[in-house]
């Protein structure tokens, strides 16, 4: 069986790209191009199927226009969810178009729980009644422990599906938990900060399961910010098995060079996430809203030609890759 | 507006009862009674829509049994969603029809994210568009901090809504992360538990939004499982503001003894959740599978009858209530 970790880096090679197209389209501003009706004019159950359509749409359309230069997405479930029934079937077909395209599927979820519950949450999302023909990865929030994961890694073992443990965010409130300084038993002076643990004690559970692959990777990655570069060094020397996927690239202010730091010597271990920058890129280039596709197609190009000559000048470029 | 505690604590008052029933349907052990056919003859997608029928079907069977007795119902997200759309269905409906019948819907989602994603699920499960007119309130998850919680406030202020967020869960691995020793800055030597924290910043975050109501409640709570009560009388004093939703009790080890540490001197201030030990009660008891609802409604007396006992031992029975 491929193990997850092989299977990113063999999509990476072949399209010679670590970016991730995050697919998190709000209804509120879908180009109304993709729109049926005008939902202001509509009941809900009506709105709620037109918004829901009209994300589909929305969303192949992307993937089409990035086909051959991205080969990962990442949609976020809150925005499919918050559409109720009608969303979740917007994210299902979503995932089975990009699969069909071969595109690697991350469930952005952030999911957790414990026990029988953590087990339902693996079977929906990696199980083949739910959506394990089309999703490859999760992310998971760690708060709850070992409990948390250990559903799911049958399906890491046995059905090449990856999970990325919430390590340190790239959000600015991140530090209210993860910064904390951590006591470390052994010796009552030093602390390690909470992120730290969470990294060591993901790598901990990576090698207790023997998951690390022939490469060193393993299908158990962390999640950690781009706009926090100096965190994401420190981490990439202390999860040697997990790739990193990054967010925060963008919009949200992290750079090339920062995510470069995220990257081992051979230029791999990590994927580089950007939602809005790609599926928004219209706005930002003043296109018209009908071209958000060719829009995406063009700040898709420009953002991996930023992370490859980051890589390049951090002497990281992986061999045979061309900028 | 009525604030969400009030909420709370007036359907309480009503039934006399803090009990919580988790509506955790698993598809694999439904009673054959609420499915149309038999899951295993059919297709795929057959096969979905008849196990999320049969989840509504057996959700409202047990909630018009506990109806009277038990105020709140909490189901948990993970066992829709591994249904697809036609699970996120099933719970809309259920959702609806607890709403229905007066009862206080908890959503178990444990969600968590940031900024506008976490709008996104702020919008879902309280949008009016979204889960908002049938689900009154969702726990979350901490680890990304108050980031994760903002989005919320609105609807706690705006539309009676509530949180709880996660502190101390009941699952034997949340000591990896949550009874770590977190070091205090002001005091180099004195260390807190990470949960504590967790605990001392949600009281933060609802005093400096203003969240504490006129009996001193508010409409954030925390979850603290009972199988921890040594814990759950800590956290009881360093959260004077949240209502605590204990899980753990009964099928997880949790007895009423323990619980009743969570609750404050006049006995409110915390509501206990049974699943397994209410929906499948008719395994324990005996009876056969038809007899779900029944057996369901027999478990609900006794769990209530239980927790009261419980609660006139540490003579913290509210007024007026009746064993």
């Amino acid at each position: 069986m491929v193990d997850f970790s092989e299977k990113i880096f063999s999509k990476i090679n072949e399209i010679q790209n670590p970016s991730v197209v995050g697919l998190d389209p709000r209804a509120k501003t879908l180009p109304s191009c993709v729109l049926d009706e005008d939902p202001e004019k509509l009941d809900d159950e009506e709105k709620l199927k037109v918004l829901a359509l009209g994300i589909e749409r929305f969303n192949k359309e992307i993937i089409e226009n990035i086909d051959g230069i991205v080969g990962i997405v990442k949609p976020n479930a809150a925005f499919y969810e918050a559409l109720g029934e009608y969303g979740i079937k917007a994210l299902k077909e979503t995932c089975k178009f990009a699969k069909k395209k071969g595109f690697i599927v991350i469930a952005d979820g952030k999911r957790n729980d414990i026990g029988s519950t953590a087990e339902a949450y693996a079977k929906g999302w990696f199980g083949e009644l739910g959506f394990g023909k089309c999703v490859d990865a999760l992310t998971v929030n760690p708060y709850l422990g070992f409990d948390t994961i250990k559903p799911f890694v049958h399906y890491l073992k046995k059905k090449s599906k990856g999970i990325f443990v919430l390590v340190k965010t790239s959000n600015p409130s991140s530090k209210d938990f993860q910064d904390l300084d951590v006591k470390i038993e052994e010796d009552g002076n030093k602390t390690k900060k909470l992120y730290e643990i969470v990294a060591e004690k993901t790598n901990e559970w990576i090698e207790v399961e023997g998951l690390e692959g022939e490469g060193g990777y393993s299908p158990i990655g962390a999640v950690v910010g781009a706009t926090y570069p100096e965190e994401l060094a420190i981490l990439r020397e202390k999860m040697p098995h997990s790739i990193f996927l990054i967010p925060g690239y963008g919009f949200q202010g992290g750079k090339a060079e920062d995510v470069a730091l995220g990257f081992d010597e051979n230029g791999y271990g990590a994927i580089v996430n950007s939602s809005r920058g790609i599926i928004y890129a219209y706005q930002k280039l003043d296109l018209p809203e009908e071209k958000f596709g060719e829009a995406a197609k063009i700040a898709a190009v420009n953002m991996r030609k930023d992370i490859l000559s980051a890589l390049e000048k951090h002497n990281r470029l992986p061999k045979g890759w061309k900028i």
